[in-house]
């Protein structure tokens, strides 16, 4: 399969909740560096280092069958040349399920390599409130 | 107050740990970018944006007299020039509190700026299991 050339962080990240949404583990995995230092952490789930334990994970987690659809909103970006680091507050909604999810807060850093950006690090969490983000005005994060 | 210059993220890492074990408000916000964007997350908490926001956040925490004690491992790196970022797993101990604590793992992000390296970024987290780390041989890790 021939791997796909990412040119922004951005657009990795755009791929990567793509790959969640349609529970594609060919496509989630060729979002990751093939890299076994890579850092996975799902909400309350244990850390996984590696591609192979990054990988696992998710095909665990695709195989219940549950279609997870997540819209990002309120990032904050940490970039440089080579390395960028997003910070978003992730909006769950679950195919088939229309009760309200609580949202999630996602570490998501990316690196540019010889074939483009991709990302090392996905550390996604829990977290206990909504109103909280009303505070959070536009002069203060990036959309 | 002069504030300190770190000349490396690993500095800034270890002062951050020390200003936690203290409580000491001063040393913990000396070590953070005084910027609009940095971002802070305690275990199950909200997310914290802005620097008054992340210091009250400190502030709360440090005057409810609690001192924690936190030892980190398996730090995973990705770094550039100006940017680097560190995911560790956190080993908790409470003052005066001989329980075991479980683990948290936490995403820790720096940029070095005119005035050295200073922390943008803390995510951490609750995690479940202690034994998933023992699985992550020093081959994939780095300390």
């Amino acid at each position: 399969m021939k791997k796909q050339i990412f040119s922004s962080a951005a657009e990795v990240e755009a791929a990567f909740y793509e790959a969640l949404a349609r529970s594609d583990l060919d496509a989630m995995m060729s979002v990751w560096a093939e890299d076994e230092e890579v850092v996975c952490i799902h909400p309350d789930g244990p850390r996984q280092v590696g591609f192979a334990a990054v990988r696992e994970s998710w095909r665990q987690l695709f195989s219940g069958g549950i279609r997870l659809v997540v819209q990002t909103s309120h990032r904050v970006v940490s970039s440089s040349m080579l390395l960028t680091v997003h910070n978003v507050v992730e909006h769950i909604s679950v195919e088939g399920d229309d009760r309200l999810h609580p949202p999630m807060i996602a570490t998501n850093t990316y690196v540019r390599g010889a074939l483009g950006w991709r990302m090392v690090m996905h550390h996604a969490s829990t977290t206990p409130e909504v109103t909280d983000l009303s505070a959070q005005g536009p002069h203060r994060v990036v959309h």
